[in-house]
């Protein structure tokens, strides 16, 4: 009964015996988010399709009418959560035309996503570290990282080429702060210190306009 | 012939087979350097004993001198890299009377492990990572992470009793953050941007100190 990769079901067969009420989108929704929990919190090896099942409160038969395997799933749940944040990106942060700004609506998109579903945020890094680490696992995610540090550097490089920079800024030591940023946003999600998410997002957009500390440096 | 676990042998019968020139010590800190990069490139479970005796230039034989076990030598790998990072920490960051001179010591901690050995500084949230994962693994970081939390915290109530940020940081939120630039320095080190590590650490100063725009925020 299984299907092939990716043959995501919406028809007749797949929704036999769901509540009528619950679409074959949000049950799918449900168990891309499990994965997201099951495997940050135990890593893809020690996960099996039985755990997401359980979490997604479904059975593990009616998960196979989504994916055909473990590796499939985690393969759309990185995909979906890339995607996601991807698209957050282009929509919040290429619409400013200055660096700042484009900064601050960077930040933005880690405020809206924790809130979201913080899961979702964590999935980011810890999806790239398992496919560096796992040689069974599909690699879309280096595509998708490569776009982001292409970002990152096409952000410094505009800003630099706007004058908006200090003189003597580094462009790729810039753009690998930014990673260092991103990185750890990503990590710190859905950790033990998630209560402390939104403040630290603040904390960060005072430092990033110079305003952390009572006075300048002496 | 394995020895028992913690068992680090100095003595005669380890050093048999080896070149007089060469200490027992260099050894074990050849071994447990190619332990982190092994385990930071391929994850704990896809490394086996082989592969860091390979990358350490000894036979596996030799290395079972030191460790009874890959468990042990990931223990040992990650109590070496966490307890030096610790001691860097003590030495460089907790000399300093205030929060701007503190933090930019903390980046100096990383600019000098770094330029030491880029494993070093990844291996601290990679082993984190592995641990979490891994039930089998012994967990001597959960305690090194609640060092760090903790310092992090104490460096954020003394700024704040000193008056040293500004009015409306939050304190666990600031603590927050120095906990995503701790997890971004240590997953960015040891990747493929790592010739822009020193340069990335001079922006990060640059941030710091509000100036890393031309011009502060309209």
């Amino acid at each position: 009964m299984a299907l092939a990769a990716g043959d995501k079901v919406g028809g007749e067969r797949a929704r036999r015996g769901r509540p009528p009420a619950q679409s074959s989108e949000d049950t799918f929704d449900r168990i891309l988010a499990a994965s997201r929990r099951c495997f940050s919190r135990n890593g893809y090896d020690r996960t099996v399709i039985a755990d997401i099942a359980r979490e997604a409160g479904v059975t593990p038969r009616a998960l196979y009418h989504y994916v055909a395997s473990k590796r499939d799933l985690f393969a759309a749940a990185a995909d979906a959560a890339l995607a996601r944040f991807g698209a957050e990106v282009a929509a919040r942060v290429l619409v400013h035309r200055d660096a700042r700004s484009r900064l601050h609506a960077y930040i933005d998109v880690f405020r809206v996503l924790h809130r979201e579903d913080p899961s979702l945020v964590a999935f980011v890094s810890l999806s790239a570290l398992e496919s560096r680490w796992n040689p069974d696992l599909p690699d879309p995610l280096t595509d998708v990282v490569e776009q982001l540090q292409q970002a990152n550097r096409w952000l410094v490089d505009e800003a630099i080429a706007n004058g908006e920079l200090a003189s003597g800024i580094d462009a790729p030591g810039a753009a690998a702060l930014l990673e260092v940023f991103g990185a750890g946003l990503t990590l710190l999600a859905g950790g033990d210190r998630d209560q402390d998410y939104p403040a630290m997002l603040d904390v960060m957009e005072r430092l990033l306009d110079g305003q952390l500390f009572a006075s300048g440096p002496s």
